[in-house]
């Protein structure tokens, strides 16, 4: 039943991961998958533009119609195989309401993050300022200070409770990208045990980047953003912001 | 069972607004509602802050817990008030596909219009940019002309297919806020019969902003957003960017 995906995904992409999460999740093994490299600017390829008109990835297709946003996608696999593979969607309604509020506050940090790690790469030159880089940052601080809470106010190890939900397919990759991109362990100690804890369940060892295992260095973009009351020991990086797109 | 959820709403935030559709769709009434004021500052009051600590409306809690993200409030009020009031997620799964999508796309189209309208109020002055402003403004016109394809390939009526479902519930406050901003209907017509053929749903009828009741009068901040094959007569509005926060 797979067969009738499409998948066109670039590594490392916290939206194309997810979909490939979900999938395994759901036992949807067998889908039409191809790799398309963001350096090469495949993600604004013919094939890409197509299905998906805004040019980005994942590029994603469920009989022929387009279901491009990976959150999305993710709800539709959910739904439509609802009694396959793992259930993702729990049944206490005070889990849920978790659960929901956590997927969609993946939007707010994501955007948080991508303004810190793309600023070169999303601001033209003439527009850029080092109060917007500092303030973008600070923003992001505040934004992971809440993500550390929410984990330790949460207990059961993942995000909405006791079990593995939606939110963590959604939320795993674009944690896993923070510390790609050096997030401090030491300043982050909650996300860093979810990080841990979780990397190694099928679904996700299995869709792990392949651009990140055969280089499994970390990058050093996201050293200096700091955890205001940590007394983490990790070392501040040079003042550089790289401009790699999912590297 | 509506008296357990709490909002704090502002008046003609589409985030706010889809809530309120929602409850309504699903037979919610009876939750307790307390408008607040943005040109006063009451989305960062201490109420709001304990709810929400990124000091934004809605504020929506469902028996104490925060679920403040509205869309995901509305799939929450379906997942749990399922056999209530009106189904808002379609049987059939190309419809389901569609809605899942459209769904997410709310994110790039509220994001590009927020850009445009509230510039000046994102933007410190000394960042401002003119070739911003200019590049903002073709970004939100190619994600118009992208919504007005969908109306046009999707027939039905509704923005999945036949039926109302949660994309409506979510998307209607936005492009109800488009025209209330000054998009020209001449130019947009299918949003414009889209927007015209739901106003008066009574979901919708019943949770319309009382300040856009008391003042129906839309603003002129988008007029000058131009469909490039358009040939519509509005006229172009001075070269000015509305600071109002909703209003």
């Amino acid at each position: 039943m797979a067969k009738d995906m499409t998948l066109l995904w670039g590594p490392g992409s916290p939206p194309c991961w997810r979909i490939m999460v979900a999938l395994e999740e759901k036992g949807l093994q067998g889908y039409n998958s191809k790799m398309l490299s963001f350096e090469k600017g495949e993600h604004k390829s013919a094939e890409v533009m197509k299905v998906n008109p805004r040019g980005q990835l994942p590029s994603f297709t469920v009989g022929g119609t387009p279901l491009n946003e990976s959150i999305g996608a993710c709800f539709y696999l959910e739904d439509v195989y609802k009694s396959q593979g793992n259930k993702l969607i729990p049944d206490c309604p005070k889990e849920k309401a978790v659960m929901y509020q956590r997927i969609f506050e993946a939007m707010p940090l994501m955007d948080k993050m991508a303004i810190v790690v793309y600023y070169d790469y999303k601001v033209p030159e003439g527009e850029r300022h080092d109060s917007a880089v500092k303030r973008n940052k600070e923003t992001l601080t505040a934004e992971l200070k809440l993500w550390e809470e929410y984990l330790q106010k949460t207990p059961g190890g993942f995000l909405a409770g006791k079990t593995f939900t939606l939110a963590d397919v959604v939320l795993f990759p674009v944690i896993a990208y923070l510390f790609r991109m050096g997030l401090c362990e030491k300043r982050y100690p909650k996300l860093a045990a979810y990080h841990s804890a979780l990397k190694d369940r099928p679904s996700i060892k299995t869709t792990w980047p392949p651009t990140w295992k055969e280089n499994p260095q970390t990058q050093d973009t996201l050293k200096e953003i700091v955890s205001t009351e940590s007394s983490g020991e990790c070392g501040f990086s040079r003042n550089r912001h790289y401009i790699a797109v999912f590297p």
